[in-house]
């Protein structure tokens, strides 16, 4: 619809730089707090085995709480993103422009390393926890459990923008932060539970290790442009939109 | 009122096809986490006790988050039941045809066969968790503790579809989510907290062991049932529907 | 206002007999969950120390999960008391009759009864965990932290049937359940955090020890009536009703 | 705009008498929780490792728990500050004048003492658990890693409170605990993860140990007055106020 040139300026608007500052404000606030949760469960076992249960909980319960407030307090300035995946799923689907998209790309990875070099220099720790696969598994098999994982957070995200939602609409960030708690539980030993590649990136870049990186791009790439594709086409196309009640129950 | 002719061709309409999905995503969600979980705190103790506290959280934390996202994000499309124990309390009191019964039951129980086989390819693990009952309980005292549980949350699922519910209406996905949690961090060890026969027969095809099957099949469509029959008879009544004020203080 | 005669009139109503049963069917699901928790908790450590952090987190989690949703289910048919001492801190004042609080308190023990009775029968255990007050604990002490955890949580209670609360509102049970949790994990170790007499009561009578039982009724109905009143006279009076805005910033 | 003078009487009306008793209660029931919290797992591990996992999961999930409720309760009366940090970014924005300031920091202060003498005599413990910073930090590197997290408090209390935020905006006392809880997840080895001037002075003034007191009072009050200034300046300018919508997707 817009010409290039007209986008390229959509995107260096007041409105959109104060967009780039809200997602670079999440990011970094989410990588701190997902990061920071496992390097603090570190440190906790001296010298115990590398991680338990515990430990999972822990760093399960950070990303789901610190991402549900990076999403509330960025949805109404900056779409509330915080996740190259979910930029990605939304420009599928047509609802952000592509230089934005890249604007956006960008201020994530950059709050994610900010984020990870603060938690290095002020802890005095040499290791920041880089997401890494199981010895157990494949690379594309890895790639596939981030992919759907990712999958089911981008198409959260996308019913929490679904308009028919009604008064439900009101927990959406909490949704969003939920299930990617719940994914880090059924994944945290396998791949590490990332679904967001800023966030491996940030600490790959720090932690100075990029084994099986492209792992954490490819997955929820893909994951979050099929959610995209199935979302606005499947479950809720624009065809239906405006008919009043859903089927069932609740 | 209508017809088996037109209730089955209201069983295949767009918007009927279109709840099928959404719940055969929600379901594929919800088991991914919550045998998940299982799979991820074991794998964590390599040679420690079968389980312990920690590991009975996260199960559940892995459950409540997962079931408030996967009821959130269906539940104006196809009702968000993710459970075919809900299903059938929502037949009983006649808020769903059975022709659409039966196909929910089938789309949610492939949903659950699908995320065991993800499950158990991408990790290549040989054991994916099946649920099980204690040793020194018998089938039936497992069936009734099911039961029981699947009531609360069949209970649960009605009055967050109530319309008397008023602005707390808006957190019903998270009720239904939370409640789930906390029966499983009551019966976890005790019958492995099911509550969901899709959930525990995808388990059961994948993991390759039917034993006591039929007490997550018949303790938790009985309990159902009875939460069905008890709220739209007893606690909120047809000629009740209407009366302004409830009782009380809150 | 009302004579005696018709107070009791008014309390066995269908409406109030609609109240008893939805305060019966709350009071069960949370005990359930509340004390079934600890049991979960405890039959997995098998030869472990009594208790770790872990099961305190799985208690608290459970509580606060359990008691969420207890109120959210009956909040607008009995109010949502789920609590003696709620029950107490509305008649204080005035927002319930005393008949009605009768019945009130004898469906709320009579749930926990049997739900503890049931944990009992189905999984076969001989101990039923009672609430009891730590060894350097004095009777005195236990009854002043059971009051004053009470206190926050009727005081909790009130605010979330604020009118003033605004959207807020909607998240009125979820605050009711978290602040019950938080002080689980405040005083698990001390107490056991039961904030509620027909809880403890239910243990004692199936687990068969009434030792300090009074701790578990004479703190929370004093510091469930003081939060009642603080609330009524003083933080929002009769008087201030109906002005617009509270001071300050959010 | 208004003389020193009728500052003063601005704060001491009913109005402004009202808000301080509730930022009192809210202050008492928030410290009482996260710092019982700490001594419960404490007490709970007799002769373990100083803390583990889990009692790190257990003080984050009580500050989360009750941070959100405490903000909840008191948010249409006090504006639900619980903490001098938010109350001196509320001030530097010009949110609150500077006389009611400082009557909020002192009754903050007050109930945080309370709290942590109720919590000392009751439990007969001679050990308040004081903030402190790891051992391998500099005072310096504390207060960054408590003023960022402050940061990132400040900035979601100054988004819970915007008028833009729509239905979400339901969920914003919930969101202000959750990030406390999870930046508690991140930091808890390394600084305790205060960000509450008003609970690490209860604290170390029960506790008697005021070494690197001041690393809790300088990070929190400048990681919060950046917060203030950035929201009310940058990301929602008031010459854009009043604007209808976002951008981005959600």
């Amino acid at each position: 619809m817009a010409s290039l040139g007209s986008r390229l300026q959509h995107s260096i608007t007041p409105f959109a730089l104060r967009s780039y500052l809200a997602e670079f404000i999440s990011t970094f606030i989410f990588v701190f707090a997902a990061v920071g949760s496992t390097m603090a469960s570190r440190r906790m076992m001296v010298d115990a085995a590398p991680a338990d249960s515990s430990s999972l909980v822990a760093n399960a319960v950070a990303t789901a709480f610190a991402l549900s407030v990076a999403v509330y307090i960025s949805a109404n300035i900056s779409g509330g993103h915080v996740n190259p995946a979910v930029t990605f799923g939304m420009a599928i689907g047509g609802h952000i422009s592509v230089p934005m998209t890249i604007f956006y790309w960008i201020v994530q990875m950059l709050g994610s390393v900010m984020a990870c070099l603060l938690l290095k220099t002020i802890t005095i720790s040499k290791h920041v926890p880089v997401h890494g696969i199981a010895e157990e598994m494949t690379g594309f098999g890895a790639a596939i459990l981030e992919g759907v994982m990712t999958f089911a957070l981008v198409y959260t995200v996308y019913a929490a923008s679904d308009p028919k939602k009604g008064p439900t609409g009101a927990i959406g960030p909490l949704a969003i932060g939920l299930i990617a708690g719940a994914n880090v539980l059924a994944s945290g030993p396998f791949t590490g539970g990332s679904m967001n590649p800023a966030c491996s990136f940030g600490a790959a870049v720090v932690g100075g290790r990029f084994k099986n990186h492209a792992v954490y791009w490819v997955g929820p790439l893909i994951g979050g442009a099929v959610a995209g594709i199935i979302y606005d086409n499947v479950v809720f196309p624009a065809e239906l939109r405006g008919v009043p009640e859903g089927l069932g129950g609740v």
